[in-house]
């Protein structure tokens, strides 16, 4: 479980080493600013809580010369292997047999030793568990680590000074670590919104039934946002400070992404879009003078799909 | 010929009705920060210019019921097509027969009267000329005009105000507007450096004669830096502020602009490109300590190319 204080003392930890995005003032769009989140170290949001977990489990003597483990041929893989080299730790990525050529490069570029193994996600994440038991290495989960979601709360923070305050902030949510780190960063001050698409919808069907619970994954958004149970951290910080959750159509992103290339000449990926579709496809309405922040949290996307 | 006052003016007259663009501080490349104008409207700086003249001529009643005129069917025609609809005065762009469908297709949709004349841009360019004389409309100079040079330098009024000054300032050259406005801007404060292409050097050319010249234009970035001839303004003004003159090859152009997306998700026209491209092919190397910003001011292009 997480609180503003994890965040102001990840934001203190990660400072120097992160990129404080900036924001977009925007009077258009029924937003009041977007925070361009995307413009982040490797392209997403997760480079924040990756460096927070290495560095604070280096404070705490719980990194030894094994290093760091991580299981994700996505974005999150790519953040540890980012904050680990940066960090001057070793890094070792498990992924699974089918991972694209083109990310197993970035992470061979990015330095980082890459183990592919099994057939699917859930192989790669078991031997990158055993390792972890033979070794002594660091575990970077994707999301649900307090370390994680703290780290990807600092956004947050940024987004409260730059602003001055808003009532309303627009994330996508697929582990639910962003929507975890920002809610604990604005509670009691902001109205955190979560937004899923319909074939992810991890937070939607936890708050339903009372508790973290599976969900079948699929859509365009499903290699960034297809977590198939949101986290117990994001769970917990979502029922404490009273998160909503939003459902859009994968149409709805895809339009969304449209709309933010042709209308801001900004490039995101389909799960990042989710935020943005919230206001476009008109699933949140806000009220006249609501000052509403959307999150552009990733653009690790193939641009050609925009010409 | 302008002054940093006919900037401010023109920022207090155009303020609400621009982006204030962002900037986004960067410890990497070689540079402070960047200026990131190409989340302006329609997508380059020419919104900042097309808005300041048009709204001058109403001031000064200059502005008929015969409304705008316009020769380009690149950014500048653009630009002017979405200030005369925001301010509900009409348009007429006069664009080439050979103009690309997709060109003409958006300043349709931007509400604009487009006037397809002639096989060459100097044809289009003389049939707006007799029809401003015919009626009385006002001629928008895609650059050469003082409200549109002036205009331009509205950015560099923001970053300073976001930076709290920098020491050296990188910007794209085509026909000089937003050197020129730029340099204004800043005389006195900041050194300003103007970039250009081995293909389009009118800046360049021009400093070197004394005045300006003819120069042939060809590369990559000749739809948006293809002017044959530096503004006299642009001129006037490099002259008197001691702007310095850089040449970068076209492949420097792509290399930069591909430099921006794979580190920063950004995505940029060839032309804009020109600024940081004097970075990253060590045609400028700051000082320790230099406060570096890049003028990033457009972003029409065709994504694909960044796949």
């Amino acid at each position: 479980m997480i609180s503003r204080a994890d965040v102001d003392a990840a934001a203190a930890r990660i400072g120097g080493r992160v990129r404080h995005t900036p924001v977009l003032p925007v009077a258009d769009s029924g937003a009041a600013v977007f925070k361009l989140e995307y413009l982040q170290h490797t392209g997403t949001f997760k480079a924040r809580g990756a460096l927070n977990r290495i560095l604070a489990a280096a404070e705490s003597g719980e990194l030894s010369d094994a290093g760091v483990v991580a299981a994700s041929g996505g974005n999150a893989g790519i953040a540890v292997a980012y904050a680990a080299a940066q960090l001057g730790v070793p890094a070792e990525i498990y992924v699974p047999v089918i991972s694209s050529p083109a990310k197993v490069r970035r992470l061979h570029e990015l330095g980082a030793v890459v183990v592919q193994t099994g057939n699917e996600f859930a192989e790669a994440y078991e031997a990158a568990q055993k390792r972890v038991t033979d070794t002594g290495a660091t575990f970077c989960h994707p999301y649900d680590h307090p370390e994680m979601a703290a780290g990807a709360g600092t956004l947050a923070v940024e987004l409260w000074e730059q602003t001055g305050g808003v009532d309303t902030v627009l994330v996508a949510v697929g582990g639910g670590g962003l929507l975890a780190g920002v809610a604990a960063a604005l509670e009691g001050r902001a109205r955190v919104i979560g937004v899923e698409p319909t074939g992810a919808r991890s937070l939607h069907d936890a708050l339903a039934a009372g508790r973290p619970v599976d969900v079948p994954v699929s859509g365009v958004a499903a290699d960034a946002l297809g977590a198939r149970r949101v986290g117990d951290i994001a769970f917990e910080v979502a029922r404490r400070t009273g998160v909503r959750s939003l459902i859009v159509e994968d149409d709805d992103l895809t339009s969304a992404r449209r709309h933010l290339w042709d209308h801001y000449r900004i490039t995101v990926e389909h799960s990042a879009a989710a935020a943005m579709a919230a206001l476009t496809a008109g699933a949140y309405t806000p009220s006249d003078g609501e000052r509403v922040a959307v999150v552009l949290c990733g653009a690790n996307t193939d641009p050609a799909t925009l010409a």
